[in-house]
């Protein structure tokens, strides 16, 4: 399966914009041959919690589920795509999985929330991955803080994740968590693991790029380096058995003792 | 605190060969003001899982922990050694921290067995870290593959470890063990971590050197090649401070959801 992962700029509450971005990149990865297109945290709007919060109308929240539904299916391929959630006062960082057929598959909601500006602004998820199968993988989605706990990924794991679909938003400065904790969560787990990210000024917060996608021996096979740009990567069911074939980590864990461990 | 790490190839079976290269790493440990030597796992007879086995008298053992502690105190610095602990026909592989006096404060006993080989001789452990309190720092102990499981770190990390010591015996071709799995470790706990290899051929096994010490940021601040060779890195407490001062990972963790995702 070929993987495409956006990584841009997002303009700050100009969804058409951003609309825009992704469909040129959705079209571009189906002229490539990508079956799912994966695109950066809070994209369609902007990562920009407080702003977000402060100035969007959450009514205008179902006519962009449906436009990148309409995307997806106009270039028939699955996108991931990013906004808020919100229910009442209740606002939280959301992802969608929708199929090339402009079907919802699945969604996930943010568990660990970075910083003082999201907690301020949204309440935290409580559930593992979002898992599903799609053209015979079976697909995992976390969002951005939640890969640099091994936890999060862990649980991915173990519910069967075998490529795991990971919008970002990571500042400039911050290159060690797709050079060091990324490649380790793909590596300690055997599968691929795919790391979208901004790149550029947000709202006056500096995004650093530098998204990858690392396959299940924890080689980096795809890497952004500071401008906006379209990756690709094949995802190859054979590497993930190949890489389990050795040393299974899923079942050499003492899974047994963790629970006794406090952990 | 200076910490000294040992690197080098054992002698299969031949423990005086092997004391006198500790002895003399203890000596030019102490000589450059360390205060503590930490060796490779089984150095003191070498990594040889079925060789032990079959041709050890366990009747040795008390001896070599005797000369281990007497070389501590002679060079008045602390040492981590790994030792197989036979107890009737159960054997473990274990490591024991000895004290500039020669005073045993603490032993740990691996709980991740590697291969086929290491299962077939020895019974696992099933306690996490082993803590203790060493000059003002927490020190931890786990050995080999224990490092590559999140969840062995994690747990020494939840229980305080500062500084966490680690003998292995890493096969040529595993460096991404070393590069990429021992780093994360370190970043994500935000903790140090040290890793001494071995290096050469012991018992038709080729070990791959590049032992490493990783500082709280993951950073690497001190790396072997593939030879043999005596490594040195300052143990900083301020740097533990200010890697936790902003973002804390183990404050982070949703402790209260992981047990709820099967981990």
């Amino acid at each position: 399966m070929l993987l495409a992962v956006l990584q841009a700029r997002a303009h700050v509450l100009d969804a058409a914009a951003n609309l825009s971005a992704i469909e040129e990149a959705a079209e571009r990865a189906a002229a490539a041959g990508a079956s799912v297109l994966l695109t950066p945290e809070l994209f369609v709007l902007g990562y920009a919690p407080r702003t977000l919060r402060r100035e969007l109308d959450p009514a205008a929240l179902p006519a962009l589920h449906d436009r990148l539904a309409r995307i997806a299916a106009r270039h028939s391929i699955a996108i991931v795509y990013s906004l808020p959630d919100v229910q009442g006062s209740s606002w939280k960082i959301t992802c969608t999985f929708v199929d090339e057929d402009g079907i919802e598959r699945g969604s996930y909601v943010k568990v660990h929330l970075f910083g003082d500006e999201e907690k301020e602004v949204f309440s935290p998820g409580d559930r593992p991955a979002t898992v599903i199968d799609y053209q015979g993988l079976k697909l995992g989605m976390v969002i951005c803080f939640d890969v640099e706990f091994p936890e999060a990924v862990r649980a991915a794991a173990l519910q069967g994740t075998q490529l795991l679909l990971v919008p970002t938003a990571l500042g400039a400065g911050c290159e060690s968590v797709s050079t060091t904790l990324v490649p380790a969560r793909a590596m300690e787990n055997q599968l691929y693991v795919a790391y979208a990210n901004h790149v550029g000024v947000e709202d006056g917060f500096a995004l650093g790029g530098g998204s990858v996608v690392v396959d299940p021996f924890g080689e980096t096979v795809a890497r952004g380096d500071h401008e906006g740009q379209l990756l690709f990567a094949q995802i190859e069911p054979l590497e993930l058995e190949k890489a389990r074939a050795g040393i299974s980590y899923l079942t050499e864990r003492r899974a047994d003792l963790y629970p006794g461990w406090g952990l």
